[in-house]
């Protein structure tokens, strides 16, 4: 007998019919003998229906008030499963973010989780109930009511299970589990049985949204194993944990993300002297324009090109800011690229085994695709390419590391 | 400067720009240099909405989740006027029952408040704030969720008026006011500028349904001057206060109500021995009716003809109930009218004058109407009358006691 906390989000609650649905699988869950504790998130369009009529009452609603309107959506969700439940003939309570005191701080629609008081939870447990709790709200130190912001209801699962010392985390999803890569990209992406934390983060902030990040980081830190399943098809999902050691042979490569949403720019013949690359960077982080990836090329004679990555959203701005200090930095000229896509191989087994970056680049080579800037990190390489080149690079990759085998 | 609670019903927030428009109104009385605590219910619809959807998840949703759900209504409401306040300006922050810690009793669905902490509340008045507050909803000492039943708003917006010593409690609806009778029935029908409690509770338990009754109960308990009002037009309404005493001349009849939802039963020649009231009326309470009006008459040769009032919905249950104990009380007959009508004098100026009844009863007789069944308390005097009479004898009444003139 274990205790899991199970998380639901808005596609799996979009209807009453479907939250009858996730009663049933509770129902089946807690046959088994397991204690259970499920965060559901808003019906789906919900919480949208909530935005747009705060924004008909005020075209900047303050953030304490959003967070009002908004948090009704999942307390909607909480009573509508514990009464599906109940009309099943399991016991259940529902209780939203300041019934558990999930504390938070003070930053509507955008808090941080800080502590729970689980007793409440704990002792309907014991009296055989499930226990249904509002995901994505919380409540600060002088009762406000904060949300987590999007898709925090994940976020509200894990640090359930992480105060309750849950045995598992299940997030269901309308996919069945993380898969090597996107299958809409490569068909013969695999669904990985498992994954580290870590592998997990990188591949979540690369763009397979499958997971929230800060969910991933929350149970890791907590150690909380989190299996990502299939709400509409039965399946044992991936589960994301710790452990790195219990299969004889990790695999060296876990999954290959990409990511759309950069674009590159280059300010190129910049003289060369230190805090050059503080000059670039200051005026675009006051910009508020976030970088990702940043490489420096000695150009020759004492002058460097500098690039980096930021959101696609913002290159333009970019652009804007460094032409203003061109003259000042002495600077030859700035361009821009939209159309560029950043491809990553992930995994734990790059920690252990050498040669992979080169492998990589040899895979891509033999397929004529041009690497524009290169960034690794312990368990990840990532390449710069340009856009036209995406699913050939990831096709390329995919076979090259034999993802496709178990 | 004075504080004012004001309670705006769901069709006065029935769409964001009624509530745009209840903002503006509010502003106006801040203005004036008021300190405003405002109460709204859910916008019209929205808690009918949430039950149907209730409804579809349980057939029979348990009364603890029932409250969860329906709750939000309010708490949507609370924020969008909140956010039409600030976009107006107006600084203004939304109070959840929980969060003004409207403490009540555990009874889900009909919940009486107990207590409520003001603190928060009069920090944000003297801050310049106007405070919104969720209507008919509250918290157990156990945090669950309760509501109050029903149009429990009005008894929310008493509740804050009475803890805040508020100078007045303004109750906004569709009507302008309380008025002498139905004008539906007489169209010469007169606004009230003022009416006692103890009037008002009688007009409201007679079909005037204006103000809930409990909050009425609640106004008079703890003297709160209530102002009923139109949200939609401007005008002085209608006052309910305990004071009799300040207009020189207190006017004889304040109004007339009345009611169709009775039924009138008879029973017929029973022997008439002491206990024999409780005898008949035994069977009807264990039956769970309601009896209204009764009235004993001797019939002669030590029988006597026992008559009472139901709810219209329940005289066959009271004929049938009647029916089976008739042989064990030695009874004729049993006899049953549904169509009639209780029509009812109510005023303080009955305690100080006399004669009121028989000139009622002058009026009645010069237009042949005949009088089935009297009953009299200190401020009101009912009689049953066929139902076809209604009209002429509400007509005949407001004149015959100067009801048109101020």
């Amino acid at each position: 007998m274990a205790l899991i906390v199970q998380k639901y989000g808005g596609t799996s609650v979009g209807t009453v019919e479907r939250i009858g649905n996730v009663a049933d699988k509770v129902i089946k869950m807690r046959e088994q003998g397991h204690d259970i504790v499920v965060t559901v998130s808003a019906m789906s369009g919900e919480t949208n229906r909530l935005i747009e009529l705060a924004k008909t009452a005020s075209e900047r609603p303050s953030a304490r008030e959003m967070d009002v309107i908004v948090s009704t959506g999942e307390q909607v969700t909480i009573a509508l499963l514990a009464m599906a439940l109940e009309a099943r003939g399991q016991a259940a309570r529902s209780y939203t973010g300041w019934q558990v005191r999930m504390l938070t701080d003070s930053a509507h629609q955008k808090a941080r989780i800080e502590q729970i008081d689980s007793e409440a939870i704990t002792n309907d447990l014991q009296q055989g109930r499930v226990v249904v709790v509002a995901g994505f709200q919380g409540v600060d130190s002088d009762n406000n009511i904060t949300t987590l912001g999007r898709g925090g209801s994940d976020t509200t699962a894990v640090a359930l299970a992480a105060a309750l010392k849950a045995d598992e985390c299940q997030i269901y999803t309308d996919v069945d589990g993380v898969y090597t890569t996107d299958p809409r990209v490569e068909p013969d992406a695999r669904r990985l049985d498992k994954i580290t934390f870590e592998e997990m983060l990188e591949m979540a902030s690369l763009g397979s949204k499958v997971l929230q990040i800060r969910a991933v980081e929350f149970a890791g830190k907590y150690d909380v194993p989190l299996r990502v399943l299939s709400t509409f098809e039965d399946g044992p999902g991936t589960l994301i944990s710790l452990d790195e050691d219990d299969t004889m042979e990790q695999a060296l490569i876990s999954g290959i993300a990409f990511n759309r949403d950069e674009a590159q720019v280059t300010i190129k013949g910049v003289p060369d002297h230190p805090g050059v690359a503080a000059n670039i960077l200051g005026p675009i982080s006051d910009a508020n324009i976030e970088v990702d990836m940043i490489v420096q090329n000695m150009g020759g004679k004492g002058l460097t090109d500098f690039t980096f990555t930021v959101h696609r959203n913002d290159y333009e701005r970019a652009v804007d800011v460094l032409e203003t200090v061109q003259a000042e930095l002495g600077a030859k000229s700035v361009v821009a690229d939209a159309k560029i896509v950043k491809v990553s191989l992930v995994g734990v087994g790059m920690r252990s085994h050498a040669g992979i970056a080169s492998r990589m680049f040899k895979i891509l080579a033999d397929e004529s695709v041009n690497i524009r800037m290169i960034s690794t990190s312990e368990i990840k390489i990532s390449v710069v390419i340009d856009e036209k080149y995406l699913e050939l690079a990831v096709r390329a990759l995919h076979a090259g590391f034999g993802l496709e085998q178990e």
